[in-house]
């Protein structure tokens, strides 16, 4: 195993203190207990806060969304493990300004039970939780760490949304409201090229030959649907978007968000290269794509591979996804 | 190999065009000439021109840069090749309004001859055009490609800077002055843990065993200083920082903008471990960190690895640095 690392038990702690000390103006790392990263002025009066987390390794996702505009903090777990109570409800109580926290939660068994456990002591501390769970991944039901679907990449469109909602006022319910309607309307499937390595084990999370791609593949590495032999690249965005477009309720004359995700190792250009075969196949069904995003958002360390998501658009997600943000990541109108 | 590509031949035009598509809010891509990446609006009356350009393959440069307050246009080569002077001058033309126009070109031979062509062919039909060559790389004098150093990563802060200039009415002249200003401040050095393989060659670039790094690495994957066993992400950060600070003419209490770039490859968690130990031995050297930003930007497809740069910052640079900015791959205040 070669990474750019020192101690890979220290890994998320020096990753997070990087990040911290690079993203100073917007945000702050508490230090105990460790690894929540916060929005700088948070509590923000009056607003109701959004906290997500989840295991490390998904980078930017979580907490290069926490920033004005999405998130107020972001509870990094191990790498590819989902973060205990005690640092969520540290996020909860610290963020939450009276208004209520709203918690994003990808629907995998140990981030849901942990969600809920502190979402009961953060209630039984007064502070009013509503969770929003995210489960897009149209590849498998039930998988190795899911009961029932799997929260992907469309998490970031959630966060988005749900975020902007936040910023502009909306109450606990209605952020809520909003967040469960983006997932309800989002779909997401991703394939592997190659695999990733978490620090502490030291081998890939699993094997491919020269010529084998996973379709459908988990962000943690979790097998897909099938393994088979490389094709062109529309083919392969052809077998991503298929089960998308027949899962979504969605029809000609449209409009959809279309987020192409690079899992980490991925160049740019070869998303750019599935972002254009998704788009054909839009325009060829008479979907409009009136909001478009590219980039590595929702990763698994270094895996090479890409997701494509799908969000049905009405006019109050458009106008929230469009509302300005400024996180590490994700900024514009700022 | 295995990536997410059509024909080996198609690689730059379908990715160019999905980026085109994706981004056509800010950018237009021209069929013909095939490929180069124009701002939407240019040319923009009274404002001097910015045209950068290179062989493909390390994006987001030069195509991600191409927007209000950076470039006017990019124009991508083949792979790792340099475009030849067809399109460079017929980008230079496009986007030329009267004001003039700045090559900022990185130091490779067949980028400098082919700029330098176009320059020649401009002058021909009245459009004057000056040359800032970014030659960053402390790694090495003389290359398998280049007379003198190298451009890499600190490519990326001239045309930030010098952009911003242009924006804010300079002239040609002090165009080009801020932009030279910005290369005679800036150092850079890069390193590879694993190599990228370029499409149509279809073999890795070069072979890395399981233990060795390449200290120095060029931005396409050419023989940096030393080949080394791995040693943690702090040393293998100090044999970056060490030549960069021994050439940069800096000193405790001046200001720097740290730049902390993925070769492409490398989880975004592995490249904030960097920037933590660059923030760590500036702050011992009493130097301040003023400006910092970490992430993908000029990049050798699939390599991992990362390169650190340090810009000596002036009170105009880095007012010329905040600016607003809206670009694919760089946007603030806009």
């Amino acid at each position: 195993m070669k990474k750019l690392i020192n101690d890979p038990e220290d890994v998320v702690r020096e990753s997070v203190q990087g990040f911290g000390h690079a993203h100073d103006d917007i945000l702050t790392v508490f230090e105990e207990p460790p690894f929540v990263i916060a929005r700088k002025d948070a509590p923000v009066a009056g607003k109701v806060a959004l906290v997500s987390g989840g295991g490390s390794g998904h980078e930017p996702l979580h907490g290069g969304f926490v920033g004005r505009g999405m998130l107020d903090a972001a509870v990094p777990g191990p790498v590819f493990t989902s973060p205990t109570p005690d640092p969520i409800l540290a996020a909860t109580k610290a963020v939450d300004s009276g208004a209520g926290v709203v918690h994003i939660v990808k629907n995998y068994t140990g981030d849901v039970l942990n969600f809920e456990t502190a979402a009961d002591l953060a209630l039984a501390e007064g502070i009013e939780v509503e969770t929003v769970l995210v489960d897009d991944d149209v590849a498998v039901k039930d998988s190795l760490y899911t009961a029932g679907r799997r929260g992907v990449a469309g998490t970031m469109l959630v966060e988005k949304i749900a975020g902007a909602a936040a910023e502009r006022g909306d109450d606990l319910a209605a952020v809520a409201e909003i967040g469960r309607r983006v997932n309800a309307n989002t779909r997401s499937m991703g394939l592997a090229l190659a695999p990733c390595t978490v620090p502490h084990a030291g081998e890939p999370s699993f094997t491919l030959d020269e010529t084998e791609v996973e379709i459908g593949i988990g962000i943690h590495g979790e097998p897909g649907r099938e393994r088979i032999a490389i094709e062109s690249a529309d083919a392969l965005t052809d077998r991503l978007l298929e089960p998308i477009l027949e899962d979504l309720p969605i029809a000609s004359g449209d409009d959809v968000l279309v987020l192409v995700n690079g899992m980490g190792g991925t160049p740019q250009s070869e998303l750019y290269i599935v972002y254009r075969r998704v788009a054909e196949v839009l325009a060829e069904r008479g979907i409009s794509v009136t909001r478009k995003i590219v980039g590595n958002y929702v990763t698994s360390l270094e895996m090479q591979g890409a997701s494509v998501t799908l969000l049905k658009l009405d006019a109050e997600m458009t106008e929230l996804y469009d509302a300005p943000v400024h996180t590490a990541a994700l900024r514009w109108g700022l």
